[in-house]
C-alpha cells in the first residue's frame, strides 16, 4: 500500500504517486515529497524504481528481507536499509526492517513486517521544523528515531546485565547453575546482535556525511549527533558484552567452588558416620576377653563414645567451615 | 577441454580459440569472447597464456591448485582465483577451485575438479543483460554467483549453530558431553574456513574496483553490491564463530555443573546406605547388657529404625535437590 | 544558578549575563568571560544558548545527563562533555557530569549533581597565568584538572589490584573463594568504566588540537601534555584490566587445586578409618576356630593392630603430603 | 669462505672479489656479480663492507646472529635478513640464518651455521632466466625459495594439527591426557614461531616493492606473488594456531568429562559393595528374636539377597550408563 | 649535582653551566655541550630550564617521576623520558628513570634514583665517533644503550619462560601447583611491564625521525636500527606473554588431570578395602546354619578370600592404570 504526501511549511497534503506526477512534483514544488509504502509488492517496487530512477541493484535490495543495515550513495539518491528494534515486555527484541531512499527533495520509506515501524513520531518532528525539512533532514530524523530506540534497548540490556551480576554474586546464589549461565549467554547474544546492527549503520552515517547534497552544512551537527549516539550504543554494547563474558568465567569458578563445598560436606558427614561405625565394629568383635563387654554400663558407654566422637567431629568440621 | 564462444546481443556462437583467431576476434568483435577450459592440461594453459599474453606468474598460478582466493591486476587483464563452495546433504562443505582472467572484452574461465563449478546459471545472467556485457560485468556475475553460495552456506551454518545452542541448553542435555563438544568444534572449524575464503576475496574486490577498464562507472554499484555481500558473509561468520566459542565455554561450565550433580547424588546415597549400616553395627555389638537385644520386637524395631533413618535422609536430600 | 565573571590580568570581577551584556562584553573586553551555571534549568540553558548562539544540538545535549564524554567543534565554539571522577574512602567511584562550551574569549561551565565538580582549583590556576588566559587555556586547565583526578584514581586502582594479587597468592589464601573473585571482578568493572571515560576524551583532545582558534601555537604543548596523561591513564587501565583478568583465571586454577587438596585429605582419612573397620570386621566373624579370639591379649592386640595400621597410614599420607 | 661469480647470459664464471676488482666489475660488466660468503669472519665482512660501501649499521647487523627477519633499504643497496626453515624427519624445525645485500647489479649472500642454506636451487633458477637476471630478480628468487619452504612447513603443521584433532576426538582418547596437551602446546609454539618469521618478512617485501631500482616494473608481479605466498603462510599459521587453541580448550572440557565418568563408576561400585555390606550387617545383629537366623536356608537366602541387590544395582547403573 | 662538558674531536673538557656561559658555548663551539644532572633539585631544574629555554610543560615533567616513556618535540629541543631497566641476580627487574633534552648541539641528561643509570658506556661511544657527534647522535647512543638492556632482559625472560615450560611438562611435575602458577603469573607481569615501556618508546622514535635537525640523513640508519631493536623487544615480549598465557591454561588442564588421578586412586583403594570388609561382614552374620563357620579351616579360608579379592582388585586397577 503506497501513499504520497507533500510536506511544505509544516503542513502535509496528500498527493498522487504516478510516475509523471512525481516527476512533476519534483520539478515544481519547494516542499518535500514523501512516499510511504507498506509491504510493497514487487510491482509497486518496480513502479517506484521507475519513478525515482532507482538502480537495478537497489531495486533488488528492496525485494529481499534480512539485509545488512547500510547506507549506499547512488547518482541521484541515497539508499538506506535500517533495522528498527524494540524490546517487548518479556525482554525479547523485535526487529523490523525499514528501507528508505532519499534525494535532496524526496524521501521514500518502505516498511515491512506484520508490525511495521511506526512513523508517526518521525512525522511530528518533520512537521515541527519546516525550515530545515529536506531529504537530508528527513533521513536524519528517521535514523535518529531508530537510533534512539537502540539507546533505550542498550540501557535496558545494561540493567539486565546488572541484575545478572547481582544474582551471580548473591549469597547462596550458586544453585540452578546452568539456568543462570543460559540467561547470561542469551543476553550476551542479544547484545552482540544489537552491536551487529549498530556498527554498519555508523559506517553508513560516515558515508552519508560526505554527500553534500544530502548532509549540507547546517545539517552536519545533526548527523554528527546521531553518529555520536550510534557510537555510544556500540561502546555500551561492547561493555556489556565484556561484562557478561567475565560473568560467565566467574560462574565457572563459582561452580568449581561449589564443588569444593559439596566435597567438604560429603567428607565431613562421611567421617561423622564412619567413626561410630568403627566403634560399633570394635565392640562387635568376638574376643573372649573383652572386659567392657561385661560392664553394666558398657553399652551406654559405647553409645556415648559414638555420640561424643560424632559430636566432636561435627564441631571440628563446623569450625573449619566444612559444614 | 577448451571451448570458445562469442557472446553478442544476448546470443552465443561457438568460435575457435586459436592464438590468431583470438587476436582477430579481440580486434574485430563488439561482443565478449568467452573461453572456458575444464581441467586444462599444462599444454592448454600455455596455449591460453600465449593467446592472452598472460604473465608467467599467472601461468604458474593456474598450474597449481589450493591457491588463496585473490584478484590480481596485470597490465592487460585481471586474474581471479575463486573458491566456489557448496554444502552437501550431510552438512559437509565441498570446495571447487575456479580461476578466471578477465580483460575488457574477454573472460577465460578455468574450472577444475571431479565436479567442476556449474557455469550454467552464470551464462543465463550474461545472456539476459547483453547491454551491460563486458569483461567486468562477466567477472561480476561470476563472483556474485560464488558469493551467493557463500551466503546460503553461512545461513545454513547459522541454523546449525542455533540447533547446537538449543541442544546445549535443553533440559537433561548434559549427557554425551564430548560428542556435543566435538560437533561445536567442527562447525566452528568450517565457519573459520569459510571466513578464510571470504576475507581475501573482499580485498580482491576492493582492488578490482580501482581498475577503470573493468569496473567502470555503471558497473560500480554492482561491484559494491557484491562487496557488501562478502562483508555480510564475513560478519555472520564472525558472529557464528563467537557464538560457538561461547558455547564451548558454557559447555565446560555445564560439565562441572553435572559433576556437582553427580557428587550430590553420590553423597546422598552414601548417607542413605551408611546410616542403616551404623545402626546394624550398633546392634551387632556383643555387650552382655543390651536390653533391646532381648526385646521381642527388638529386631523389627531395628529394621524400622533403619528404614526410617534412610527414608528421612531421602526426604531431606530430595528437598535440598541433591537427589 | 548562574554567575558571570570577567577575568582580566589575574583579577576576577563579577558581571551580568544578560544576552545583550554578554554580546557587549565579548565585543569590548580583552579578558575572558566566564559564566558558571550550577544545575541550570531548561530556561537558563535556553538563555545561555541564545547568548552564545549555541546550536540546537548542543542545547539538547546540555539538557540530558549521562552523555558520552566528548569534545565537539561548532562554528563559533567547542562543546565539551566531561565526567569528573573522584574516589571516596570506601573505594567506590563517584561520577559528576560537567559540560563546558568554549570560544576564543569565553568559557561557560555547566555543573550538575548533588555534589558538583569543585571549580576552585581551576580558578586558582586561571588567575595564576593571566598572560595565557584565553578560552583555549581555560578549557585546557579544566580538562587537566579532570584528567589529574583520573590519574590518581587509576593509581589507586593499581594499588588495589596489587593487594588483590597478594591475597590471591598468599599462603592458605584459597578460602572464601567466591568473595575474592567478586572483588576482582568488581574492580575490573570499575577499571573498564574508567577506561570508557578516558578513551573518548582523548579523541576529543585530538580534535581540539586541530582548531587553531582555541589551541593555538603556545597552547599546543599544554594540550599535548594533557593528551599524554589521558594516554597514560588508558594504558594503566588496560594493564590493570589484563592483570585482573589473569588473576581471575589463576583463581580458577587455584580452586581446582584446592579441590585436589580436599580430595587427598578425604581419601587419606577414609583409609585411616576404613582399615581399622576392616580389622574389627575380621574379629567380628563367627568362625568356631579362630585362635586369636581366645587369647588373653587378643583384644588389646586387635586394638593395637588398628592403632598401628591407622598410624602407619597417617605417616604415609603425611609424607606424600596428602594430609 | 668467500667465492665470487659473474652471471651473464645464463652462464657463470668465477671471479675475484678484491675491492678494486669488484668496483671494476660493477662498472664494466652487464651481468650480475654474485659474492657468496659461507660463515664469513669479521675480517671478511669488513672487506665486503668496504667493497660494497656498506653502512656501519649493516656491518654490525651481519656480525650478529638471531636477527629479526627484515629488509632494509640503504642508499645504494637493500639489506635482507632471512630465516630459512626446514623440517626434519622428527618434525622439529631447523632454522638457518641467511643475510643478503642486493644492489641493482650485484647480490652478496652470507650463509651461516653448521648446515648452511643450500643455494643450488636458487642458482638453477638464476641461470634459467638470464633475461630477467638483475639484483632485484636475484633477491626475488632467494626470498621465493625461502618462502616456498615456509609453505611446505605450514602445510606439514596443518597435517600434524589435523592428526592431533583426530586424537583428541577419537573414541576412548581421553587417557594420557597431559601428554596430548603437551604435544598440542608444542605444535602451537612452533606455529607461532613460524608466524613470527613470516610477518616481518612480508613487511620487508612491501618496503622492497617501493624501491624502483630493485623491484622495477617487470619484476613487480613476481614480488607480488611472493608477498601473496607469505600472506598465505601467515593466514594458515593463524588458522592452525586458533585451531590448536580451541583444541586445548576442548581438552580441558574432556578431562572434566572424564572425571564425571570416573565419579559415576566409583559411585556405582560403592553402591554395589555397600548394599550387601548393609545386609550382612543386619544379619550380624545380636537380637535374640530374629526368626531368619534359625531358618535352615537363612544363610543362602541372605547370600542370595546380597547377590540379587548387587546384581540389580549393576543393571540399574549399566542402564544409566554409569558403568 | 650538575656537571658540564664540551665534547669536541673525541676529547672531553669540563665547562661551567652558567646560563650565560651555556648561551656563549652554544654560539661559539663546534662541539657538543653535555650537561649531566644527578638527582637535580627543583632549583637546578629551573636553572637548566632557563639556560636551555625549556617549555614550562617540560620543566613540570622533569619534576615528576614515574613518567610514561616518551619523546616530545619542542621548538628548539626534543625531550625524552626513558626507563632504563636492568635485571638483578634474583631475576627481579630494577627500573631507573632517565630524562634527556636534546638540541642540535647539546644534550642534557637528568639521572635519578638511589642507583642512577650508568652513563660511562654511552660516553665511550660518544668519544669513539667524534665525526658523527651531534645532539641527534648523542640521543641515539643513549637510547640504543637503554634498548640494548631491554634486549638482554627480554632474552632472560625467554629463558625463564622456557624453564617454566619444562617444569610444567616434566614427569610428575604436577605437584605444588599453585606455586608454579604464581611464578608463571609473575613472569608474565614483568613481561607485560617491559612491553609497556618499549611500545611508547618506539612511538617516540618514529616521531624523532621526523625532526630533520636531530635525525638528519646520515643518522637515519642508526635510528632505524634502534627502532628495529625496540620492535624486536616488543615482538619477543608478545611471544613470551602468549606462551605464558597458554602455559597457565595448560596448567589448569593439568590440575584437572591430576584430580582424575587422585580420584582413580581413591576409588581403587576404597574397593580394595571394602570388598574384604564385606566378606568379614558375611562371616559375622549370626545364622545358625552356616556350615563354613564350623570348618576347621574356615577362618584361614576367609582370610585367604579377603587377601585374594584385595589382591585381584589391586592387579585389575594396576592394569587399568588407576593405581
Amino acid at each position: 500500500m503506497i501513499t504520497g504526501w507533500i510536506l511544505r511549511g509544516g503542513r502535509r497534503t496528500e498527493c498522487s504517486f504516478d510516475v509523471d506526477d512525481i516527476h512533476e512534483m519534483l520539478r515544481q514544488t519547494d516542499g518535500l515529497v514523501w512516499i510511504d509504502a507498506m509491504d510493497p509488492t514487487d510491482d509497486e517496487l518496480e513502479h517506484l524504481a521507475k519513478a525515482f530512477q532507482l538502480h537495478p541493484v537497489t531495486l533488488e535490495d528492496t525485494q529481499h528481507r534480512q539485509q545488512r543495515p547500510k547506507i549506499e550513495l547512488f547518482a541521484s539518491y541515497a539508499f538506506a536499509t535500517l533495522r528498527a528494534l524494540s524490546v517487548s515486555d518479556d525482554d525479547s527484541v523485535r526487529e523490523r526492517e525499514l528501507h528508505a531512499f532519499v534525494g535532496p527533495r524526496f524521501i521514500v520509506t518502505l516498511r515491512f513486517g506484520p508490525d511495521p515501524f511506526d512513523i508517526d513520531h518521525v512525522l511530528t518532528r518533520w512537521e515541527r521544523q519546516p525550515e530545515l525539512l529536506s531529504g537530508g533532514f528527513a533521513a536524519y530524523v528517521l535514523i535518529d528515531e531508530v537510533v534512539d530506540d537502540y539507546l533505550s534497548i542498550v540501557e535496558r540490556f545494561e540493567d539486565l546485565a546488572d541484575d545478572l551480576e547481582d544474582e551471580v554474586f548473591q549469597e547462596g546464589g550458586d544453585d540452578g547453575g546452568t539456568r543462570l549461565q543460559e540467561r547470561i549467554f542469551r543476553l550476551k547474544r542479544e547484545v552482540v546482535r544489537l552491536r551487529r546492527v549498530v556498527v554498519p549503520l555508523r559506517q553508513g552515517l560516515d558515508l552519508l556525511q560526505e554527500e553534500p547534497r544530502l548532509a549540507e552544512g547546517p545539517l552536519l551537527p545533526y548527523f554528527r549527533d546521531v553518529t555520536e549516539h550510534t557510537l555510544r550504543v556500540a561502546e555500551l554494547a561492547d561493555n556489556i558484552r565484556d561484562l557478561l563474558t567475565s560473568l560467565l568465567e566467574v560462574r565457572v569458578g563459582q561452580i568449581s567452588n561449589h564443588m569444593n563445598d559439596i566435597m567438604k560436606k560429603q567428607a565431613a558427614w562421611a567421617g561423622i558416620i564412619l567413626v561410630p561405625t568403627l566403634i560399633a565394629g570394635i565392640y562387635g568383635m568376638n574376643f573372649l576377653h573383652m572386659p567392657e563387654l561385661s560392664w553394666r554400663l558398657g553399652y551406654p558407654m559405647a553409645l556415648a563414645m559414638m555420640a561424643l566422637s560424632a559430636g566432636a567431629l561435627y564441631v571440628v568440621f563446623k569450625r573449619k567451615e566444612w559444614l
